[in-house]
């Protein structure tokens, strides 16, 4: 078994150095191209062959489901997938448990890179299968959903491991005594699981929210059941096809990773999250459920990344046009379907100073609306950015905030010549009054709130309040003013919320970088952990300590 | 501020030292001779005058609270406390947070530092304190209430500094983009604090099962609010007190630090703990409460130790004389009143292998008892070992045992003669078998269970089946068969337990080395953390990550 972990010996030590110098660096290649010519193709022959019947499995399991996973573009997947039981999959990974809870962080660590090495073959499967059940663009499916979320996995392993690997093991001992003989124990610690881990998928991120909290389980020796959203199952089910593969291969139970896959009529969640058996549960998704996790799991340690309310506090720039292109993207970018998405654009009724001059606000609002109208005014483009729309909460969003202020853009369907079928929109863009409170809830998907307000600083107190009262991951502010920085970075840190200045180029503040970034704080309602830091690693194992008197 | 960081950077640097290499170290004298001449008398003095007076404080009170602290030793300590509400606590901690969370790591250990060099610096008024509201022997309270209590405590500020530390700050992140100039980033991460944190004290050892959280979350720069055990006030407050004084001397707000005193008849806990601004809570107490902790303070992060089951598995030594010598101390000392103290000795019925023979199951259990009751025969030995029992239940308990099982040694009360009113009993010693189950549960206290069993194999599952259904801190096993260590290890690590061998000499089971031993694994019901490892500190504070875009 530590074949694996020489194997990727090298890569692992990388990421380990990679997480402690938090520079630039990326285990897995996100341009497309540099796949080879073949992959393309391949990828797409094998995500055709998926489709319309049911999913393999080695799993043990009764019959299959037929589930509510949907297309945004409008293809039919009709794919089902193996019917496994709570009450099964608890007992299965319980069994499983025992071998892995008791292999090294060596052998564990090595079994999951060869899992990361497998997937990173093949991304251009998973890549369809992410676009298909989120409503991803291709692209963003490609690197967000392959190697960037690969990136995020192999980071929360090289966690995993460096945390196991602090104690020194094993070591003898020694307390002088005066003049009588020391005190001399033998001693040696013992790395332990917490028990069984439960990982509660998203519709739109499956892969990329998801592997963290699933890798990090799986490199401390939990059993991970992994449970997709009843709508976005596909991409989870790869994963754990292909660890269970990797698992048998290299000796071990598989049910090590199981798939416990369920629909709306019978959601299972609630059942298998609060069985004794379960220690450990990662969940990304809605507030209402992550925030019913963090109150009745209790017999769990709980990681949530649930939702929030993020923020652009605009004061000054030098120019404002790369201002707008740089927002134009990142509020637009898959629909506002991010929860890093920024959704309220805070404008002071003074003006911005722009390059030294006074800009009023109402050439700033209209400046910021035909950025984004010129960047979505093309069809092709359109479509490439926007991606489709995942659920139907999402569409009737939009004419819901269209009611709570004045439009000053209206969303419009756009067509997609691959996949008539697709649900496309762009963004209805509401201004409101720093009064209002619409803009200080989540609005989730493509809606984009301009907030008039009397000041920069009432915009900081309003992002406050908003990220304080519903959670908010990312805040992005424009200034020139180190005074407007010092008290945005202040409100940020009291609000728990990660903040960027002056982004103008091709970094979009919705992108975490793996090794690098750390993604949600865990210090407010937007959620109670951060991928990925120490505290999401060390408490999914414990040590048990072994002390021997040596024989006289 | 940074002054203090200059003056103890180097016993810091130490310290972070000690954890990793986790060999011994101590940083406080553990003898009392080391403290000088003057120092027992001063200390006495100074204990003294704290007796029959109200507590002076610097804190914002509303009178005084009598309370129902009382001593073991049946002196009448007479002490009244500052009467705070939780109100006006949790919101002036609220308070203090702001400019204690803006501190950097090096000023809040500096601080920390230098409250531990002033507790160290008068050792003899804790010892005093701890002793009789504790019911510890002198030399007990001495030790484990001064200096191993600041040796965890140092311990906890190592780690909550080592883990404050990992980040580069500030740093440039350049993203290669092919032939177009990089991504370029300019970085940094800010610590802060989760919020308010409580520490609940317990009333056996509130300093050295006290200092730890509170340390931690000090470190981490959240404010700390000290409620002690309504019996068990003296030591805490004395704490709070010190912490008070060095904050405001190094121009902090004191509040980072306060004391809520209750009283049996107006408990505080429930309504403190579930106060939303409390983010924190650190308990050691009894499974009841702590439980309630677990499943009701859920929008904090709770660290309890509760209480547990803990075995002796006796399956063959080469001579039963230092096996008893050890044992009948390890099992009286401080009269079971430590969580680590052994309750139960399994003995198979088949007899022991002592040097190559076996001894027969009567003569062994004979030659144990014999040994504890030699050991307490003499009075004033027994008053130094047994200490006085704190709490009416406890008490009580000794009877309850005694009908449980045939009582092979009864409990006598010991006098001690400079303590007429002590409340001094030994140990009632209990015969059951093993299908029993009175001994699966604790009996916290002066009780000895001898189990007859019909294997160590069945003394084994025994042990691992009271530490699964309520909790085990500490296993002792004496084998000299290397496969029935290997079975005792394994059952150890399945039931999150930690484990000692063949103890013979001068180590004792219950006592645990801070910077190298982990007291309670946090995997099983006798609490779900660890003092001290990367998990206990790691989720006290948050990180806001601050990206800049460089000017053009």
């Amino acid at each position: 078994m530590s074949d694996l972990f020489a194997a990727h010996a090298e890569k692992l030590d990388r990421a380990v150095e990679a997480i402690g110098a938090r520079t630039y660096w990326s285990a897995y290649p996100e341009h497309p191209k540099a796949y080879g010519e073949d992959a393309p193709v391949t990828g797409q022959t094998s995500f055709d062959g998926l489709l319309g019947t049911p999913f393999a499995t080695d799993q043990v399991h009764d019959g299959y489901l037929e589930v509510a996973e949907g297309s945004p573009y409008g293809i039919d997947l009709g794919i089902e997938y193996p019917a496994t039981s709570v009450a099964a999959t608890v007992a299965a990974a319980v069994s499983a448990q025992r071998d892995w809870g008791k292999a090294s962080p060596e052998d564990r660590a090595g079994v999951c890179l060869e899992i990361l090495r497998r997937l990173a073959d093949d991304p251009f499967t998973m890549a369809h299968a992410v676009m298909h059940t989120t409503g991803q663009s291709f692209l963003m499916a490609f690197q967000a959903g392959g190697p960037h979320a690969l990136d995020r996995a192999l980071e929360a392993v090289a966690y995993a491991y460096r945390e196991q690997k602090r104690l020194p093991d094993p070591l003898r001992w020694e307390k002088p005594q005066g003049s009588r003989d020391p005190l001399v124990i033998d001693k040696r610690w013992i790395i332990r699981p917490r028990g069984v881990a439960v990982a509660i998928g998203v519709s739109t991120f499956p892969t990329w929210n998801g592997y963290p909290g699933i890798f990090a389980s799986l490199a401390t020796g939990n059993p991970v059941i992994v449970k997709p959203h009843p709508e976005t199952i596909l991409p989870l089910a790869l994963l754990v096809r292909t660890a269970r593969g990797v698992l048998a291969d290299a000796g071990f139970d598989p049910n090590v990773t199981q798939l416990l896959v369920d629909t709306p009529q019978a959601l299972v969640g609630k059942d298998l999250v609060t069985r004794p058996e379960v220690a450990i549960v990662d969940y990304t998704g809605g507030s209402a459920f992550g925030t019913w996790l963090e109150q009745n799991a209790t017999q769990a340690e709980v990681y949530t990344e649930k939702a929030g309310v993020n923020s652009v506090v605009l004061d000054s720039a030098p120019d404002l046009t790369s201002v707008f292109r740089n927002l134009s993207v990142s509020m637009t970018m898959y629909s506002g379907q991010m929860c890093t998405t920024p959704q309220n654009l805070f404008v002071p009724e003074s003006g911005v100073r722009v390059g030294g001059e006074t800009m009023s606000y109402d050439d700033v609002v209209a400046a910021f609306v035909a950025a984004i109208d010129g960047l979505l005014g093309d069809d092709a483009r359109a479509v490439a950015i926007l991606g489709a729309l995942k659920g139907a909460a999402t569409l009737s969003r939009i004419e819901e905030a269209a009611s709570t202020g004045t439009v000053l853009s209206e969303s419009r369907a756009v067509g997609s010549p691959d996949f008539p079928d697709a649900v496309i929109r762009t963004p209805v863009i509401v201004e409101v009054d720093g009064t209002d409170t619409a803009f200080a809830s989540e609005m989730f998907g493509p809606v984009i709130y301009v907030v008039k307000t009397s000041s920069t600083s009432e915009s900081v107190a309003l992002a406050k309040k908003a990220a304080l009262e519903s959670g908010a991951i990312t805040w992005l502010a424009y200034t020139t003013d180190d005074d407007v920085m010092d008290q945005v970075v202040d409100a940020a840190v009291d609000s728990g919320v990660s903040v960027a200045f002056n982004l103008t180029g091709a970094l979009f503040v919705n992108q975490s970088a793996a090794y690098s970034d750390f993604h949600v704080t865990g210090a407010n309602a937007a959620g109670n952990a951060s991928l990925t830091d120490g505290a999401f690693v060390a408490n999914r194992f414990r040590v048990v300590g072994v002390r021997v008197e040596p024989a006289a």
